[in-house]
């Protein structure tokens, strides 16, 4: 019997969960839930119908985990402990400063609905955090770091999208090579915003658009841009579909550690993303962890756990005895 | 109070076991057994006894985690199976084929006990294995790959040292740099053996031995050299302790995969060792499997476990609150 999967909001993430369950022979999509009008919702999984999220918990029996694809500012910090009453649910909650109080939100609801909600899943959170927990537990004496790139900022191309005089733009998070190389090196830098990583604007122009002034406003915005070495490039709207249609991101999280006799050997631990699409690959995370979610709550576990609380055994089809001739 | 650490044998994972007891304000080392006299054998905490193997048993109340710090051919086959009666312990067991005869083995005999056996913790099989099975389940579509080193493999280094005319040897494993490159760039090469990895000898012969004699019988040497490209140094005893004393290590796991539509996106996950102290590195993976191993305990958990069952808030001493707030 197939895990049976629901996905709450079809954009990106949601698209990137449908295209997953179809490399995953163990799940499938029972149903789409959407606050458009469902019948303009077209999806790509032939005899799934897509419903209004108003119908949603109707179909509480008829789904094991419902995938929550909202966004972390205003959708999921609702979503989540709703749900989570009604579902076993799995999100991407990726506001860290606000992981505390969104943990107890769905752990509140997830207990009152005998259910697990999953949050946090993704890259970072989800793979990079579990890197970082890994790295420090492993290397107790040590510093972290944490690169991000090269990829696509979506808030900040939305920052530059808001400049005065621009019709389109698109951002890349991008990190300084020889910051990276002398974290490799087991230098252990200390490194300020601007020697991490540099920003790349790609900004279409209005038409008659001031370009130094939009290149100055950018270059000054603050908490965006100017911590940063930003770099503004003017293109033709053209150009911008041609060249940056993609969403990839990325990025690369290092523990550099010391150990033994008056601890005189270096350690670098480093996991490092390299991702064609940051949507369809935070959707990858969140499909294995629905799989977890729905295996831990047969056998009687329920509340909010995060990619830390789940063992890897759970997020893999195969059956214990396979993973430990196979990949162990 | 503390958790109470017992160390079954004192070669370089023993003393690295002990240091990273030192950086782990949680635990405490309790007593090392040796199958030496114990009185030759000198440890480097103060107040701290060495007794021999025969004693351990008394001592069963007295230790929380026994970590077995004997080698996978012939000790671990028995030490483990024998005190996982006794004690919940943690070993290193890494002989990849034999590994499910193993786990039953231990198993049955943690079951026996009412402990914990934590089996084939390090970095391969261990944070390695971890990697691959996060890696394919996230990405169930791809290819997997494991370079390893540069480092020294110790079971090359005595295949040499009985090659007749050698005095001593030392042995690198390398990486050939443009198949990582390939694989880095998702180019999903086929690779052979002699594609992966060259192999790098320092040797240092007997006086008056034939040095073309030994050089070929190190290259054509089955399973160890033939199917590699190997080069061999001839240098001094006194070169060989100046520049070759250390015991590095380290590797890259690497997952290729594709997602979406057509899967028509890329996506690859690198995790990479680059370890100045092999032993050392995976002392300290023992040492955090073995705080894990006492909270699964402590919870009533019974049993063998692998890196695979093991939620990973259990390795780290923070509380899971402080996890979320710093780490996820």
């Amino acid at each position: 019997m197939k895990t049976r999967i629901g996905i709450l909001g079809y954009g990106n993430l949601g698209r990137g969960i449908e295209c997953a369950i179809k490399q995953s022979p163990d799940m499938e999509l029972v149903a789409v839930f959407t606050r458009r009008a469902p019948e303009t919702v077209k999806i790509l999984t032939e005899g799934v119908k897509v419903y209004s999220v108003d119908d949603a918990v109707k179909m509480k029996d008829e789904i094991d985990v419902m995938i929550l694809c909202g966004g972390s500012a205003t959708d999921l910090p609702k979503q989540t402990p709703e749900y989570a009453k009604y579902f076993t649910v799995v999100d991407s909650f990726d506001t860290h400063a606000k992981i505390p109080q969104h943990f107890a939100a769905a752990d509140a609801a997830a207990k009152e609905g005998g259910n697990i909600a999953v949050i946090s899943c993704g890259w970072d959170p989800g793979m990079f955090s579990l890197n970082r927990l890994y790295a420090n537990a492993i290397l107790p004496v040590g510093n972290d770091y944490t690169f991000w790139g090269k990829g696509v900022s979506q808030g900040h191309s939305d920052a530059i999208r808001r400049v005065e005089g621009v019709a389109n733009a698109k951002q890349y998070t991008v990190p300084v090579e020889s910051a990276l190389e002398a974290v490799r090196n087991g230098e252990n830098p200390e490194l300020t915003t601007r020697q991490k990583h540099t920003r790349e604007c790609f900004v279409v122009a209005k038409e008659g658009a001031d370009l130094a002034k939009i290149e100055n406003e950018i270059k000054t915005m603050p908490n965006y841009f100017a911590d940063y070495d930003t770099t503004v490039n003017f293109i033709t709207e053209e150009e911008l579909k041609r060249d940056h249609s993609g969403i990839p991101h990325g990025g690369v999280v290092i523990r550099s550690g010391k150990t033994g006799i008056n601890t005189k050997n270096d350690h670098i631990i480093e996991f490092k993303l390299t991702l064609e699409s940051n949507p369809e690959f935070t959707s990858s995370v969140l499909v294995a962890y629905a799989r977890a979610a729905y295996r831990m709550c047969l056998e009687g576990a329920v509340g909010c756990k995060t990619v830390f609380d789940i063992a890897p055994a759970y997020l893999h089809p195969a059956s214990p005895e396979e993973l430990r001739k196979n990949l162990l």
